[in-house]
């Protein structure tokens, strides 16, 4: 039983590993165009990293890290989501001293949550995600939101729903805060165990909670967009305009208040409504953090930044049945029949490789029926054939697939000829 | 301090992910034209599967992994090499049942040793690796070998030293074994306390030892090559034509053993021998492991594969002071000046993105003078200048940072224009 992968992980086998890529440099292309630049972090930090970064008070924190000692003692965290561990490199790093500001970061990474595995919800888990940090002009909200949407619309995806709304300022968040407190605070009794203790902790987490929904107090609870003050009132209103500029569709939704502790003005989340997606439709989620560098003992400095969730990624593809082009066609298939020509064979297929040519062989020791069979499965261009006659005269049978015809090929010429008809192919398509 | 990396571990900030990128992209490709797939597996196993996978004598599995219990109370353990992952997973998904064998998988992943860090010698490192699963043709160790090869070539790498060793198949190992046991069973005592040890559970590993490297015993222990029976003979000679007709130099030491308990046939490591590489001069190393997948559970199935150091590799790179090619110029950076501007800007920028251009502007709240040299430190081919007089005559300008060459352009046909631009600059190189 040990030998399987552990629950909630999974392999990626290279059938899928093609759709993962074409994913990943598709996003990655994106980035570029955006100037966004990469940041690799540990998959490991130490512990408080996130119980400061995340927030103490977080499911993710109290009940869903993989927390452990390494050898020397240390409390280590497998990584639960991306921006702490950026964070956590911006300051080390001293990031906010380079000369181009605001530094613009995205990541690939693995994260990893101790949850109950379902479908769209695994313990490891892929991410990519990016973080802009040391500006807090609106109009990077709006390009890091742009940026997200992108990505989806350039794979295929259709049915999207961009919900925003803003958190405020300090102010702005500490009154409505008081204002939740003294809503919520005749009904104390009434709600779940866990939203008693987040009342006092962080009352706009209850307004998030699953078990109290239904709650009539939850419908009558003041809005948080009823206590921006002026300057987060603007901020929001020039989000909405870029976005708008950018015709970019949007919801407003003020019970959008994310699980995460750091949070303040703009928070986003992009869903999937298409049919068939099933429960969990969050495809990214993200927001304003410009108390957290400061937390993490940087400087003062202005965040924003998105996780989306590449599983749920390819979830939604599948759901609009967006196929993911992958190239599954093999340029070229060498049958060698006898010692000597298989030698021969290995040593062109040396070179055929080395100057840019994909090819490959038998190594089952196969008849060269066989061997057909095989450059037959993995779809062949064309067959390179190499028997004793054609070692005795020096040339090898370039066959085309597609089309049937056969030339005698001298050996000396081989990659030429080869690099020749599978440009004349791609000219072709 | 604990807002630190971990000990062991770095980020890779933007400026070395570019080479990381370059690297990498460059790997995948040689593995594409070899025709081998990617797969990647979780960042942990059950402890069970590298200790049946690895060996349970091995450093690794002794002294160096990263292991932990789950909240579940499952001993879980951070991978520590690719092999035992790899196969793990080609048994749980029966990948022996595929049509196409071998199964040729490579795969990018973080690994994790508990050792004293040093240069080159990280906590988290990154191996590419390769495992090809389901053929015992010698053909294939040349073609493993020959990859790793091409790849440090590609890269521009000069100062190779390909080794390789033949461990025979188990009759062979057998008798060498006996006759390791008998030639140092007189000079037990004077062998480490480690050695001692091994002496008993694997006496091939004694030659590995960096303690007794001096003992008088070593020089005169009987070499495995004199216990190659004529199979194994057989199969090493193959090999060894195999590399030479490819054009693959290589020296044959006998003492080449791998720390590894599983591997039998060949080994081989590839080593740099630059000037001021240091002390750690192992790039690559593997071997076949024909045992490996029936021990963890699946039918029996031979094995090879090798695994490479990234870090070792970018830093051989660094040693032959070979320079990654890396694009440092930003197409286009976007100068806008006042807020009806700057508004008109983010639409427009985000037109050219989508169409495929990269492009950014100013976040900071610059001054005309200060957008103008950020476009300077981001190396902008094109500066965009959309000021109050150009929004009312709905153009841009568009300057040439090369040249200078400074064009009015319709607003209208903006993204065509500065594609045409990119496009004559690109042909011009």
């Amino acid at each position: 039983m040990s030998m399987k992968a552990p629950r909630g992980t999974v392999d990626i086998l290279p059938k899928d590993a093609k759709k993962w890529q074409y994913v990943e440099s598709k996003i990655k292309d994106i980035c570029n165009r955006y100037n966004f630049e990469e940041i690799r972090t540990p998959l490991f930090e130490h512990t408080e990293v996130f119980s400061r970064g995340v927030g103490d008070s977080t499911d993710i924190v109290q009940k869903e890290m993989y927390t452990f000692e390494d050898r020397g003692g240390r409390s280590l965290t497998l990584r639960p989501e991306g921006t702490a561990s950026v964070s956590r490199a911006f300051v080390e790093n001293k990031l906010y001293g380079e000369a181009n500001q605001p530094v613009k970061l995205y990541y690939f990474a693995q994260m990893f949550r101790y949850e109950r595995p379902q479908k769209g919800r695994m313990r490891q888990l892929n991410q990519f995600g990016v973080e802009v940090l040391g500006s807090d002009d609106p109009a990077v909200d709006a390009e890091v939101i742009d940026l997200a949407i992108t990505v989806y619309k350039e794979l295929g995806l259709k049915s999207l729903k961009l919900v925003i709304n803003s958190l405020g300022d300090k102010e702005s968040r500490t009154n409505h805060r008081n204002a939740l407190i003294e809503h919520f605070a005749p009904h104390k009794e009434e709600l779940c165990a866990d939203c008693q203790v987040r009342l006092n902790q962080n009352p706009l987490r209850v307004l998030d909670c699953k078990k109290d929904r239904e709650h009539p107090a939850m419908k009558t609870a003041p809005s948080i967009l009823e206590y921006l003050n002026e300057e987060s009132r603007n901020y929001f209103e020039q989000v909405k305009n870029y976005l708008t500029k950018m015709g970019i569709d949007f919801v407003v939704d003020p019970n959008l208040v994310r699980g995460l502790d750091y949070y303040n003005h703009t928070a986003f989340e992009i869903m999937s409504d298409a049919d068939g997606f099933g429960a969990i439709t969050t495809l990214a989620g993200g927001g304003r953090y410009n108390g957290l560098i400061e937390e993490l003992g940087g400087p003062n400095t202005p965040g924003i930044g998105f996780g989306m969730g590449l599983e749920r990624l390819l979830m939604a593809l599948d759901a609009e049945k967006i196929s993911v082009p992958t190239d599954e066609k093999l340029d070229c298939y060498f049958v060698a029949v006898g010692d000597d020509a298989i030698t021969e064979a290995v040593s062109l297929i040396h070179d055929l490789r080395v100057n840019g040519i994909q090819v490959d062989k038998d190594y089952q020791n196969r008849k060269m029926k066989g061997q057909f069979k095989s450059a037959d499965r993995y779809q062949a261009k064309y067959v390179l054939i190499l028997g004793e006659n054609e070692l005795e005269n020096r040339v090898v049978n370039l066959k085309s697939m597609e089309t049937g015809e056969q030339i005698e090929v001298p050996i000396d010429n081989l990659t030429e000829m080869v690099k020749e008809k599978l440009q004349e192919g791609k000219n072709n398509e």
